[in-house]
């Protein structure tokens, strides 16, 4: 468990969450789940200081994936961020934060594997840490 | 005029307005000009349709550039953007739109004329025109 | 099926098709495939729309991968492409449409997946329907 | 003379090619020029040898631009293009070199030079020699 | 074997080598691999020719990773780079070649095979081949 | 001058720094130069923790350019560095840094422009501080 690469993976829908799991815990990494907006939130709050990405889906009760990111961007400004919708695709220029990407369901495996693990090699120094940095 | 490339620019400090205005138009462009977030809304309601980019100051009086920005991609989604700053630099992960690009100031005239140049060479599509598009 | 994300694989060699299509599947996609260009065509004409991707050989009988890439742009101008090609690659740059990758056979799989997930993935507004749009 | 940076500038409305080249020469570049499609493919065979870059119109007598920017490609494969257009830019994706730019007219002075500037930048080894080579 | 998309992978962590090779044999390469910096600028001087990307950790016996990427290109001066690293991406800016990757351990196993895609991919021209070129 | 984007110029042709002294001003930046390796040296040393970015020569006296812009690095690593070079630019991928350009002699003076000012563009938060800091 020490040396996992943690990634917070945040959908309210159980297949699609256990697809997106089931294919990044293949490509090596380990996620932390939430079913909805509130959980997603406590588990970006307790959880995002070890954690390299942000998975999350857009449309959720509580507090959407816009909400979400934009909360964890406040924590760790230079998180890798993937949001996966079926219908907000064309809200992303207006809600999304700069620097992330977005999956259109039904998205395949590869897709989120490559999307997460592109966004973390951009960026080689996101620190593992819980210490906020504004650094790109 | 007709041939004319816009770009809205909001900005309150009037020195700053008019070197960039200045340099915008070194390079070609025609600035179209507010000098708060209040006016700078309406500028952009009334001229986006036939704009290129949109540069905005983040603090400002009325609305900041944060807000005038998703506006603008709420009306047009693949509207380029450009934010200028003294301070707030460190808020664009959270707070800005994809694919935009944030100078510090002071910025040299050549980064403000290459920025807006790249965003839109990126963008060889973005339409001339009132109708909003979902396409990047 | 409702949900699979389809990829057009055209390969005229049988254990290459075979092997791409093993990478493609492992990778979640869901191939359709053809095996020489006249083929490709007629599949790209009945199935670009509900498509995310080409991925063509070069060289083949009938129509070369050149052509079908120019092809499946004229019907739907923003489907990522994939050339695969054992002596074509310095043909490329004449040949070749933008924002299309080229991998040099023999490819590993993670090469082909990955070429073929990252164009989607910069590329997030390919609508899967059949409306030719001229966004990038 | 000897120290000059050519660009080949092919552009049949003679109010945008003084345009053009006017901005091309306030940027540092020396251009040689062609008013038709005809008399561009003899400019390519000519002096693409010492040139660093191509920017063309694509509507034009005798040859289209995208005709002209294939010769030069297969001349010199890994030479950057330029395609300005008022109206052709949607066949960019169909019809365009991989690793060029598409400028819509009417477009600034500024977006030229990046473009051109950029591109060159970006392909640092193109050599100012006569010699074909395969590489990007 | 002919077939081979031949990598060369030098680590000198035994659990740690293990888990590269077998996360890139998964995604279709083939490694050579060496244990520590002198073995491998030796596995460097005689398997260069055939390969298409070095992947090296950074702390080792003998010559560290830096030198290692350093000769590499020497003698293929287009040749993909990933190094790998507990704590040196620090020095990466330094240190490192351009257009290479740092990765930071603990890396899940996706971010090693779409790294070494990706670079691979970007740079399609690289030839199977011994013969040194000064082509990007 | 409170108010200038310093950046560091390194260049032992007198008539070759005055060109491009010129252009960098013409841009909006201020210019600190130095005309050999050695004071080149010292220049970097007393004036980082202020400047945006380093373009440099490559052969010089006293210390070359690949040397320079490894002790830049090691003061300010996410600092931008373009090199200028008359034949070298075949070394770069083995003795350059990441994230720098290479432009050939002779370049255009947009080409010097939009090279520095991209680089700053792509690190919006190169902080103009003497604190070192290891974030890209």
């Amino acid at each position: 468990m020490e040396n996992s690469v943690f990634v917070l993976l945040i959908e309210d829908e159980p297949l699609i969450l256990l697809a997106a799991q089931t294919a990044l815990e293949d490509g090596g990494y380990m996620c932390l789940s939430a079913t909805d907006g509130h959980s997603g939130l406590k588990l970006i709050d307790e959880n995002i200081g070890k954690s390299v990405a942000v998975v999350t889906d857009v449309r959720m009760r509580g507090h959407d994936g816009w909400h979400l990111a934009r909360h964890a961007r406040a924590l760790k400004p230079d998180i890798p961020v993937v949001y996966t919708t079926g219908d907000s695709a064309i809200d992303w220029p207006v809600h999304g934060v700069p620097n992330s990407i977005v999956l259109t369901k039904h998205y395949a495996e590869a897709q989120l594997l490559t999307a997460v693990s592109q966004l973390i090699t951009a960026n080689p120094f996101v620190p593992a840490s819980a210490t906020p940095s504004a650094h790109q």
